[in-house]
């Protein structure tokens, strides 16, 4: 029996909360879905995310929660990301850091892991992640599937993530950039991959943030305070269809926008 | 009468070239297109462009090259530049840079300039690509459509572009990535707009260059002598429909790989 | 008759105050000054100027205060910048942009312009600063003295600026890293030129923020709120002799560690 | 009995192996230097190190070279990385680099432990070299002297280095900007400290490279091949006392112009 798994890209505020409630509902109307996996870095406000944000997300079906580089913008974090198992941060920030970077979840039966890593190319001085996943990859041998989100800039560092994972996870979707990109697809080894999701959230905007704002920070140079978009939902996502052999049979985006 | 324009993106070395040479015929089969531009910044070996190849690509049909960060990469592209009005190279250069930032060409009895913008985020320091764009419209007021390659790094930079320009082009669409991203539509104002096209290179590689090079690159950091791989060629493109008005109705990706 | 010039690096804090308030007089008394510029960008509690605070610093003595990177960080600053012609922000921001790039002063029978620049290479997105101070030549030609103050990262970036201003300036001087350099002299044109003049700040800090808290950065890679350091202060500078043709004689560091 | 150590920074091209050969028999005149460390990654042409002139190199009295972001530019570095050890590279390349991060030496009966790492900020992406130090360190526990070369862009990532090795080194030097640093000091917990020692190359250049290709660069923004610069050259450097426990007692940095 296969796993079929919902990804839905960064959620940004309070339009992207109301997207991916409003949206899981009608996939799940037409969709088989065992398990549901968001990018949370932006829920709250555009920038991290709270407990009570969490639980609004796992209330709408949400079974995990990964992180990238607004992890810790929301100060309220810390109280819940060691205890809060759903909660997944990237795994190669240094060792000592709050929170974990992967989880094993039990669904169906089979133990499916979700492992979250930032890239390194116009991000943060963190771990190689090519070496932090062999590591870690030692640690699920006995795992049945293996997802990452890889959260990254650079489509160079993410495709050669990809095809670095090839045959040895199940799946290798990219995050951050808030647009989705059209090269999902089953790499030779069985792994499934895209180099981003997309996000969810406000549709006329950039990448969640007001237009006027972002266009006045690249045209002035002057510091802006940036505030998520108003307006209607874009909802990003992939489906994704495993066998038990945790190889990927199946990958295709899906999109809703309100309204539409 | 409308104008159908067709756009393929970064072409990747030897690969690339084969893959638009053999599709672009299948594309004029089945679809009307008035106008062929493709970003050939990648068309030498990977890197940069040479008179013989512009050649070759001209010869395959395309009436536009545009270009980008790799634009220098071969000195032989200091012999044509200047003369070779179908070559534009980025228009936000500094003045006195060899060659044109903007075309201007009869197609159907209508003028169509193109224009090629770079980024500034994580790219190159360059002059404002918002407001060198600002200026050269000032120059295009006769012309019946405007289209702007903007060879950008960053998702936030290339749509605050596309909103930027909203109403005052009939099309901006992405290089650089060489991911084509799935976020094609027409903007209120009636601009076609995408993030990225995507290349026209090999399928199966890391953005057009031999996956084991680029792996070692990151898994080492050390230099590598980064080569264009083999095997099948992936073409990707757009086809953009623009009413009398300038305006565009119809903005859809198309994707041809190699034996599918 | 000779000009001398007094230049005091960026102030920070309110160590950095106490530091140039005590300093100053104490410079005064040793050498012929005609003329103090301080850059004052991390003023404020590290971080961005106030009207409050410049006005502290002009009461000390200080001329001329000019900018930086943090020239907006306290949004007080746009209360005076348009109407305080003894500020002066980087020249190479968009036109349009707040407050002046240069300004002219009356000393000693002479008119004295004071330029700020500031770098891009991993800087800002701004204009280029050699062009811009190629313009701003144009409008200073018959003022008797130029000085730059060139706010930027890499040493490659200041001392290229130094070399392209050679014998049309009379100093070039470079801020920003908080760190003075040893490499003063009279280039071949007449021009002083200075890498870095130095902070004047908390000694035992990071470039003036609370050492601990730069660790913790640094090892952890999470987000810190940076704090100014408290403790002695060192007040880093230098003093330029400027002849009657424009031309540097002299230009020597100085020095100042409290209770020392 | 002291140990007295002699420093001198990025050696660059044919220029800055001549100030070397005629510097270090005059330093050797007047002060007792028992042991000579020098950053050799400009040495060859201006980019990496080869062979024979790593052997110019110590025949001119140099007992160890280390390395920076310039170590694999020469291929011949390969020949004798792994062999050479007084040719030390950053210790911070991932685990399997050739070569080796520090190296041991014997120096009138004491060991004196020679480290290199490099920074992360504007630079490479490699494992945190704090951490990375703290592991060297615990293989370094019987050894008497600890020097290190921190080759890094950041003022703040290098003083912030030093803060972090206070009391567990004997000296950290800075390497990289080419331009040296007046702020050579003995930190809180004895170890000496200063933020770049500068470079032995010509003095009438942009950090060692000919001025007017810089300049070309900086305004063209098109590829250059950078060459070095002739002319008369400036030798910088340190020479630091260390005490029979370890400690710092004294740090002086020398300059050398030719013909000065
Ligand atoms: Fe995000
Ligand atoms: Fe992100
Ligand atoms: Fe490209
Ligand atoms: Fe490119
Ligand atoms: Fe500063
Ligand atoms: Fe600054
Ligand atoms: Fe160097
Ligand atoms: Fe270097």
């Amino acid at each position: 029996m296969a796993l079929n798994i919902l990804i839905l890209g960064d959620i940004v505020g309070r339009v992207g909360r109301r997207g991916v409630k409003e949206v899981i509902p009608r996939i799940l109307e037409k969709h088989m879905v065992d398990f549901i996996i968001a990018n949370g870095e932006n829920a709250a406000g555009g920038n991290g995310l709270t407990p009570e944000i969490a639980q609004e997300l796992f209330a709408a079906g949400i079974n995990v929660l990964t992180m990238g580089n607004h992890t810790w913008d929301k100060k309220e974090i810390f109280t819940i990301i060691n205890d809060e198992a759903r909660i997944i941060r990237p795994a190669n920030y240094p060792p000592g850091t709050p929170g974990q970077g992967y989880g094993i979840f039990r669904v169906n039966g089979k133990n499916v892991a979700v492992v979250n890593l930032m890239g390194r190319v116009f991000m943060a001085e963190l771990d190689c992640p090519f070496r932090k996943m062999d590591e870690i990859l030692l640690e699920l041998q006995d795992v049945d599937y293996i997802i990452v989100d890889f959260h990254a800039e650079a489509t160079s560092e993410k495709i050669a993530l990809g095809w670095y994972l090839d045959g040895r996870v199940s799946l290798v979707f990219g995050t951050h950039t808030h647009v989705p990109t059209a090269d999902e697809r089953i790499l030779p080894g069985g792994t499934a991959y895209i180099t981003d999701v997309g996000m969810s959230g406000p549709l006329n905007s950039v990448i969640g943030v007001k237009t006027n704002l972002v266009l006045q920070k690249f045209l002035t140079q002057m510091p802006q305070r940036f505030e998520s978009a108003s307006g209607p939902y874009i909802v990003s996502g992939i489906l994704v269809s495993l066998t038990e052999d945790g190889k990927a049979e199946n990958i295709t985006r899906i999109q809703y926008i309100e309204g539409e």
